[in-house]
């Protein structure tokens, strides 16, 4: 990426004081920023660093007056943090999807559709009945099995294992070494105690603007015609358990290392805290909030409860009992005190006694 | 795949009632069937489904009368259910063995042996000294180190890292992702502060029957000769950690996201938790329960146990503990007023004084 | 491998008693041993063993005098079990570094440069401007984005993933299936519900003689500049969580299923038990040790502290109370006793009452 000051302003909106033809080729902080560096400057804390930066230029606001030489390009914007954000997204953009083309060797089974601007990187593997949209990026070592389908502008990160049968939205990004569509854990427990394996023949469906981190593994739903869903715009991170049947619904985060047993519906604008885990077959409403490590071992009908523990209950409540837990010692130690004042000393001879006999 | 009604009737030992020529490539629910598909009847509930479903066939009892007028075809069997799962697996067993001979470009290394019937992915990478049964289907992006070995029918999904010498058996699953064989987590602490690795020479045996999920990661035993093994017939799920030297009992099984730490021995035809963590160098008996989330610090000797908690105990005394935690803040309440009615109202005076002097 | 007896005598300045020449290609265990194997003798338990091995060779204590006929050859030093231990390691590291030269397919992108005596692997990916040192081990199916920088004699085993500009340092191992530099989990909520991905610039920084499990994922960090940071000397175990701009001190051990939230800085020399969980924006002190399964919520200045619990506090503390929790519904029972003494019989009717009035 390389734009001049005056392209980043007209972007931006911005008006330049100074030169606008320096060069761009990074975005960084002000403290840190060089030669070729675009910085920002919103908080007044970081406005020294302003007359000592070697960045090339410097988004500030409209109002911003130096008090001192700047020897920076200015850009003056409205909201030079929101003007900056824009910037890196932008930036973001471009780097995503700056991959096109074939890298060989690759390979394409019989059948398959792969739609404009798609990016197949070197030992990529698509099946055979395949449906790929338009910008898909497709890194290195990705495996995507018969019958998937994907939507456009999707990013598929080096590695990624779909297999066959499921369904990926527009607008989705998936990290590395994700699986999607494994079996579902289920066995049949035989009478001589060993286990048959259910058939697992669902698939599973991933809506748009859906992202999910590196390592995390969704199984398929059982039966044809079945899938485990997750719903547009869920945010999953790394090393999730999502099991067979499940829904997540829409907007609902999850961060690393939660799990979700089998069937069990996870309502919309939830916040699932990290190593939590959902039992099976439960029904969690919508923005319920869980807190990390936190165990759900019951359905949670009302919608906006936070909850906590394992097996959780009320977060208020939780922590209420667990300063109560910290002082279990001593209050083991009252209630040892009472009981020999009210019992006399000899404790355990007058607890074997009657509460009447005692008297 | 593709069998006519009659085809189908033979496989399950049942009898036509109707056409008989129709082709069925899928199984479906009753509810949801269309043309192509067959369905089952089971459950007296669904009946009214069997009035309007569009399946081309529907396996029903030998003693289902029909109280309105049905378009599908009919199977007569005596178990409707029991079938629908022959058919299931069938079906599955088709799916998962219908791949064969060798996708390139993918790599074999020297003096290697592979069987009849084996499938071999594009970009799946076999080493040195390998040797792999009948009908071992090898999804792309496999890896199988030097001096594998694998028995016959053994599916391995896509990115699959078996590590050289480990021994895989005969009719087992292993999902994507899933790293067979790393080195155990083995460091001798040094004089200043750093730690040195102890070298990891065992292998991991995995014998006939298990199925492994997805990026689950077993590693290898520290000594030559020794190895971490999993017995027959085990069932473990996605994300799930297993330390060096573990041995896992026969049709023993374990949820996602639960780690067995180095050493641990875990008796046969136990269920181990999702998210549950085993310490090491314990000896865990035989037919255990261990509730999701619960931490083992201990052995267990007696078979049969049931726990929960971290550190686990007996899961009923779990739950009544448990519940008394969540009344801490009530129950510390009550003491207090009991405190004040025997010491006074002003109980932290009192407190600071002797028992006797209180009096 | 193979070597001579007095080749290895030399290797361990021993001295040779008995032939010399036999040739040795395997460690084992005294008991297990077999011809061409080596073994020693350290622990007097096991000194039976040595009159009836297979071993071709035993490596004994300088002053050992045997009190039967031996019939392997002996190696004579000071201190069987470190000569074992260096041959153990001497054997791992020449194992680890026998693979040398480039398997094909293999991809490299243009401008990358690759030092002396490096092995790449069949499927390997090497992106552009990539630098990679002498003697490093690419096994197969190994990402390496763009941008790349490795140390010298790393090892990165089959299909480990590096996003782009991530810095691996010397002496390094990471396990398979192991990402590093992912995007971090940020997402800023939106009005609509929806949340919109913060775009994430850092990289990874990994230092020297650092070892990474399989499975693991670490996240880059968020802005252009920064980094997620593993300090020389640290041992991370199987699929670990390291989320964005985390920053872990050096010789600190973490064990397998442990997440770092973002931002959160872990001191030098802590050990970090499996399964325990760190929340964001913290600051954990030097030689912290945190119990398997704990949960750390506020940062810990103190040094040394050992902690337990979730939310965790000291582990001395945290065993007292779970004590009492096991006995709580006991507790609750002496705790209802005394009421019933004090109140009366009808305490649910006391209870209602005023302190004074009840007197």
């Amino acid at each position: 990426m390389e734009f001049t000051v005056h392209q980043i302003a007209a972007m931006l909106g911005g008006e330049v004081k100074g030169e606008g033809r320096e060069k761009i080729n990074m975005l960084a902080k002000i403290q840190d920023a060089r030669k070729g560096h675009i910085a920002f400057l919103s908080n007044p804390k970081y406005e020294n660093f302003i007359y000592t930066t070697q960045a090339s230029a410097v988004i500030v606001s409209k109002t911003f007056v130096p008090k001192k030489e700047v020897s920076s390009t200015l850009i003056l914007v409205d909201d030079p943090y929101l003007s900056f954000t824009l910037l890196l997204e932008e930036y973001h953009k471009i780097l995503s999807f700056q991959k096109s083309g074939v890298e060989e060797p690759s390979y394409i089974g019989s059948n398959s559709q792969v739609g404009k601007g798609v990016y197949r990187g070197a030992f990529s593997y698509i099946g055979n009945d395949v449906k790929i949209g338009d910008n898909v990026k497709i890194y290195p070592h990705a495996f995507i099995g018969d019958n998937v389908e994907i939507g456009s502008n999707t990013i598929l990160h080096p590695g990624i294992k779909l297999y066959s049968g499921t369904k990926v939205g527009s607008n989705c990004v998936i990290h590395s070494g994700t699986v999607i569509g494994s079996d579902g854990f289920g066995f049949a427990p035989q009478a001589d105690g060993t286990y048959k394996s259910i058939p697992q023949l669902g698939n599973v469906i991933i809506e748009d603007n859906v992202t999910i981190g590196g390592n995390t593994v969704i199984d398929c739903a059982t039966m044809h015609g079945d899938a485990t869903i997750i719903r547009r715009g869920v945010k999953l991170d790394n090393l999730i358990q999502i099991a067979h049947n499940v829904e997540v619904g829409k907007n609902t985060v999850i961060a690393a290392q939660a799990g979700i047993s089998g069937s069990s519906k996870i309502g919309e604008g939830s916040i699932i805290g990290g190593q939590a885990g959902i039992a099976g077959h439960l029904v969690i409403g919508n923005n319920t909030g869980v807190a990390a490590q936190s165990g759900i071992s019951k359905s949670i009908k009302e919608e906006g409860q936070k909850i906590m523990g394992s097996p959780a209950f009320d977060v208020g409540d939780y922590f209420r009992s667990y300063a109560v837990f910290k002082k279990l010692p001593d209050l083991n130690n009252r209630l040892r005190d009472l009981e020999k004042r009210i019992y006399g000393s000899d404790y355990s001879v007058n607890k074997s006694m009657s509460s009447e006999a005692a008297e």
